[in-house]
């Protein structure tokens, strides 16, 4: 595994190979349905870098690669049905295709798929594998719940901290647990590992402000999607969060109200009165310096493992490609 | 262990024992809440005999005894949300008393702590402890599956084959898989383990069909609910699938007509309109002919079963228990 790509392809032959359809096929033809999807596939790949960064042989970590996509993907089908988002990917979402108990009883049934995955690799320190992939999925949903919270809470009632904390648990210790995993299969050191777990975390927070950055000033064309959705949502994401520690008491105001507004304000009014904010502040040097200081801690600990450094290629491609989102 | 009255006790004190609560409370909460509704706890108590039969120490099966308790109320969480029952051991419901997104949640955690419980608990045996787990929630899933389909169906696609198949998977193999999880954590021959799962298999079965005949000829008193509901319900169970089996031309037609009946039609006029069909046909004989044969099976499973007879007594504690509802 020279490459991410090489790691890419890898999980998409694992994909390919794989049966997802069984019977009763009105629970698996939406697990099927879901996992083909596609997507990037970062965490796989991810798992099976760290992997190959420790000399793992690829067909030991097939099991837990296609586990921790199951998994992934079992959180978002059932974060669209609480969050009632219609599309997914580009693709009606489940609980819109079919309905809500289908969405309910496919995610369960996927969650245990992701652990049959996990089962069928034997490994000398399965347990500590397993352990972590469930830890893992604790932290998602308490994430999960601290995001929800959130939406119920005004803009002084949450602090950077706590959403930074509620962004770890909802995306980067998955991005983090994945290359533990692989690292795991491979027996690699302790200490290691610990370097590789806090590369996760750092790769996974800087992933998620550039999304909130995105959000703000995404070019739609690549971005894919239509910008200030976080604002029309009223959503306290990085952006408002950091922007009232800087504003003067006018602007922090005026951010108060228009992120706790109401469905009757004209929506896009409202996103231009925000942005405009935002300018005033240079909130965008500031949110980039945060993204930089994130992929800087997550470079310091990638360079500071003890393995070959061609080895590290994949993971650096992957930084790289996450880094350059933006253009 | 002695007795089942132990068993339970022991069963009770571990659960008194355990902290629930964590942040975020909002999780949390209706995890404690629904853990601490109390029931039966029937599989946790059969997990404790099954590894006392076979001279297992209790304190090793402690957290799977939490484990599987923590599942089974995992997949009354969700399927009372799916089936929209307001009530559950005469509390509400999570989705009723928080809400759906909560209830989706909370469940989704729950399931996850029934692993954490499970890894807890180190064993020579745990992949295959675990794997028994999770092949066993699969078939959990494909069980509620199953019965959802049954409730868009006629009665005449519903065979009592793919009915007794769906209270197998639904109902019988969560009770099994606690014998054998608490079998394999004593360390117990393979051949005695798959006798004591036949045992749980037949005593499930038993159950389910003795919880369908309950709700056409329970005492309402001793019951705890109105009998009748499944009618009510056009609930296709073994009581309209064995009598469409046996009954005339005109029987099994009005039999058709009021298991297709909508909500405009007389209820209790419905119920007794199905009632004195079953009297004609004598079903009641039938079903308990057919309780008692799977009574007899388990029973047969359980003398083989080479270990102490004394050590048998919980579990001969509890197919009493079972076969005594009816009084």
């Amino acid at each position: 595994m020279e490459t991410l790509k090489q790691c890419m392809q890898e999980v998409e032959r694992i994909f390919a190979e794989e049966q997802f359809l069984a019977e009763p096929h009105e629970l698996y033809e939406p697990i099927d349905y879901t996992l083909r999807l596609g997507g990037k596939r970062i965490r796989p790949s991810m798992l099976i870098a760290a992997n190959a960064l420790f000399g793992g042989d690829t067909a030991t970590v097939r099991g837990a690669a296609l586990g921790i996509e199951t998994f992934h993907n079992f959180t978002l089908l059932h974060d669209d049905l609480m969050d009632r988002s219609p599309l997914r990917r580009g693709q009606p979402t489940v609980y819109t295709k079919w309905d809500e108990n289908t969405a309910i009883l496919s995610g369960d049934t996927m969650y245990a798929l992701a652990w049959r995955y996990f089962l069928r690799q034997p490994s000398p320190r399965l347990h500590e594998i397993l352990q972590c992939f469930n830890e893992t999925a604790i932290e998602v949903c308490e994430g999960q719940q601290w995001d929800m919270n959130f939406e119920h809470m005004t803009l002084d009632e949450v602090s950077l901290d706590q959403y930074t904390a509620m962004i770890r648990q909802k995306t980067a210790v998955l991005l983090a647990g994945a290359l533990k995993i692989g690292a795991l299969y491979a027996g690699a050191p302790q200490a290691e590992i610990d370097k590789l777990y806090q590369f996760g975390i750092h790769l996974g927070i800087a992933f998620q402000l550039q999304d909130d950055l995105l959000d703000g000033y995404g070019d739609t064309a690549v971005f894919g999607k239509k910008t200030g959705q976080d604002i029309r949502d009223n959503k306290k994401s990085y952006l408002p969060l950091l922007a009232l520690g800087k504003a003067d008491p006018t602007q922090a105001d005026t951010l108060r109200t228009l992120f706790a507004a109401k469905d009757n304000m004209d929506e896009e009014e409202k996103v231009r009165r925000v942005m405009d904010i935002y300018e005033q502040l240079k909130l965008k040097d500031d949110v980039e310096h945060s993204i930089d200081t994130e992929f800087h801690a997550a470079q310091i600990h990638l360079d500071s493992i003890a393995a070959a450094d061609t080895r590290k290629q994949p993971l650096r491609d992957l930084m790289e490609t996450l880094a350059g989102r933006k253009k």
